[in-house]
């Protein structure tokens, strides 16, 4: 049965297929403050289980997690010259307050480096303090000119961890650490995304920071989207704040401190990485609803409560589950909301099947269909899951591949970049070169090893560029 | 080992005892803007059980989370005229953002009725779309003349419910099974506190409320704290944002809607309601961490290999625990330190009681110690962490107790509640009873039945008004 599409056709035009999605599938909305936005309740269980798997790694890293306040003075802003230089234009500033025009006006946060700064300097007094590794889970603003929902928000939710180090080195290890075991990880094992890490060049870094190190990844229209950031901030906020500890010979020495984020943006990412034309579709280890248990049709209740026995059996299994049982709504167009919301597996009870033992299950990721015993779903239900985790993750990277060119001048790169990723190495992308792609929108997204590891430098003879258009 | 204490005794200066317990304990500090704080990561843990536990219960209530923005119109506060008035004494607005002055000022969310109100309005059409019930994990910020940390701070964390009902009857009851369901029952079992519930006095309703139900407790000085808040909004912000439903027989009718909340000011209740003079005591089921595994001294480590052991077998039974092998820092230090922070079980495994196969458990709650063979731990600690839950809690009822009073006249009441609460009937408290006690700044707290239950209706006429003074 063909039907006009309930979206726009991702070939057709992305970012209104991206708008479609959040709208039809209940996702999120625009507020009412410019660049602001409502997450809805859908969306905002996905978020929550990002959050359960993003946190679980950081407390595994050692990090602890704390809170400091949204406001913070204009003048800690100012201490560190290319933090305020970056972060300026994008502030949002309380000057009235219970009121009254305040004396010094409140910016809202941006980031939290200099707040959390003047803590560690309070904080940290020996050797033994460190490293202080601090995390935390906010709200932050950056006006935004160009907003769009989850990627570039006025308003957004993240974690920012900040930490402090005795060396460079463990500052260095600490941040790859966080690249490493925090975000890839939870990228690739729970969003299915396969993410591609790196070094940022000099100008994409953190207004501060010595180094920016990035998870990048492919959207389905073949451009980049950066997922999250590790930062080495070296001794500009050390000095800035005076962050000092007493080494054990008793000297006074600036810390080096490192902040690290992922944020809503991920959100995005994952709509944009594993949606298609007919929505959403989520990888079941990262879902908050991994399977629905749709009644088709019921007359006399004995459906009903075959598919509320059975829901019951698969919550108890551990998977999480939830049963649609509102018969009166047209069996189609619930199939098709489940559908646009992406939950990994349908379970279709009705009264034909059942009256055999049957059920039907049916796959969001490939729509493929199987019939499996009643008594067989919850022994097939975990390990289908784990199928669709990983085809999820394989079409994405089977994308990326095959919209991955590696090539020998910038040109070629120009060509490839505009369609995918271009591979190109790194040391022939002098000012000129990046000036020349910079004129068809591309940037570098990340600076890698040939086998696309994190660089030890920089500037080490073999390393790689990946070339996009990015988000 | 009479020393001098770290604290000063509730006895002497309740108000600076709790300052100290702040500090010493390393809970949390003054934010740079006056009036916000910084939650330090021991007691951002607590602050993390906390939400994890009133989360799990809100999702039993059948509500759901979403977020909100944080920037809210200025003209959405002024529709509801209770509300604005109610609220803008205490607002932060935005005037410059992104470079450039706004061309309408954008307000920090005191309460976000306003903002969801307007969401809930375009989200319900019908009577099958009810009821809504929404909930919010977010930072808002009242500017705070007398700010006291976790009581009353510019900024402070919280979950708002917000609920649409078809009638007035649904809207009742879902406020009033939070303020039971919900709240009290987080408050009693887990956070052991023996909260009363009651109908709040007209005047101290939340603005834009027609009904306020309240969770008070008593502090360990014999004031008041008031612990979390539900209420009935009536149709004010339904009229004020055009909240309306189309009921089955096809007519528009305006929505009933509610909201509810607890906030970071539980803290300071846990703290004031529990702590003593040696610091905090969290009750285990609360506590991030329950046990504390001890290293007394060690020369050559075996001592800390068996606390090791110790504290993987708890952890393997699901105890909270951790280890404490400084073995570098005194002893008696560390003791004191978990003492202040108000650990609830500390096993002490020290080379002389290791030798006979013992270690030793201190309780928090009454310093209580007792030698048990090392093979019987995993099996004791349990069962006595739940001791010690009903003995904080029972110690807590045992005071209020002690401290309430049953008047009969309004100058009895007068007298009592100045050391505690005071019970008296509510039908004698006319304008000039009340004024006479706002003379000696107490206030009425909440309206009960005689038994301690919701009253059916304010003006019942064995109402029993409990009156107390209060944070």
């Amino acid at each position: 049965m063909a039907k006009a599409p309930i979206l726009t056709p991702r070939a057709e035009d992305f970012p209104r297929w991206y708008q479609d999605v959040l709208n039809k599938a209940q996702l999120a909305e625009s507020g009412p403050v410019r660049g602001t936005m409502v997450i809805r309740p859908y969306a905002y269980a996905i978020w929550e289980r990002m959050v359960e798997e993003v946190d679980r790694r950081i407390k595994a890293a050692g990090a602890e997690n704390a809170y400091f306040p949204l406001f913070i003075p204009q003048s800690y802003l100012t201490r560190e010259a290319e933090h305020v230089e970056g972060f300026s234009p994008e502030l949002a500033v309380v000057t009235v307050a219970g009121g009254k025009e305040l004396d010094e006006p409140v910016v809202v946060r941006p980031t939290s480096e200099t707040v959390i700064g003047e803590y560690m300097a309070k904080w940290i007094q020996s050797y033994r303090d460190l490293p202080l590794l601090l995390n935390q889970w906010a709200n932050v603003v950056r006006w935004e000119l160009r907003p769009r929902t989850f990627l570039r928000t006025t308003e957004f939710l993240w974690q920012e961890g900040h930490c402090a180090h005795a060396t460079e080195a463990d500052g260095h290890a600490y941040a790859a650490r966080i690249l490493h075991d925090v975000y890839r990880d939870f990228m690739v094992e729970v969003l299915g995304i396969p993410v591609l890490i790196g070094v940022k060049p000099p100008e994409e870094r953190f207004a501060g920071a010595t180094n920016t190190m990035a998870c990048e990844a492919m959207m389905g229209d073949g451009k980049a989207l950066q997922m999250g950031t590790s930062h080495e901030l070296g001794q500009n906020f050390a000095t800035a704040f005076d962050i000092t500890y007493q080494d054990e010979s008793g000297e006074q020495q600036l810390c080096w401190t490192t902040s690290w984020g992922v944020s809503t943006r991920m959100m995005g990412g994952l709509i944009m990485a594993h949606g298609d034309d007919r929505g959403l579709r989520v990888p079941p280890r990262l879902a908050a609803l991994q399977v629905v248990v749709l009644v088709v049709k019921d007359d006399d209740g004995t459906v009903t409560e075959a598919a509320r026995r059975l829901h019951d059996e698969l919550a108890g299994a551990g998977v999480r589950a939830r049963i649609d049982d509102r018969v009166g709504t047209p069996f189609g167009r619930r199939a098709t909301d489940w559908e646009l919301k992406g939950v990994p597996l349908r379970i279709e009870v009705g009264p034909r099947d059942l009256a055999d033992g049957m059920v039907t299950l049916v796959r969001r990721d490939s729509a493929e269909k199987s019939v499996v015993g009643l008594d067989e779903v919850v022994g097939t239900v975990p390990a289908l899951l784990e199928v669709i985790q990983s085809a999820l993750h394989d079409e994405a990277l089977a994308l990326r591949e095959s919209r991955t060119v590696e090539c020998a001048t910038v040109e070629e790169a120009a060509a490839a970049a505009t369609e995918g990723f271009a591979r190109v190495p790194w040391a022939m992308l002098d000012p000129a070169a990046l000036e020349r792609l910079g004129r068809d929108a591309l940037t570098v997204r990340c600076v890698q090893t040939p086998d696309g590891g994190l660089p030890e430098r920089l500037d080490d003879a073999d390393n790689v560029a990946v070339v996009a258009r990015a988000y």
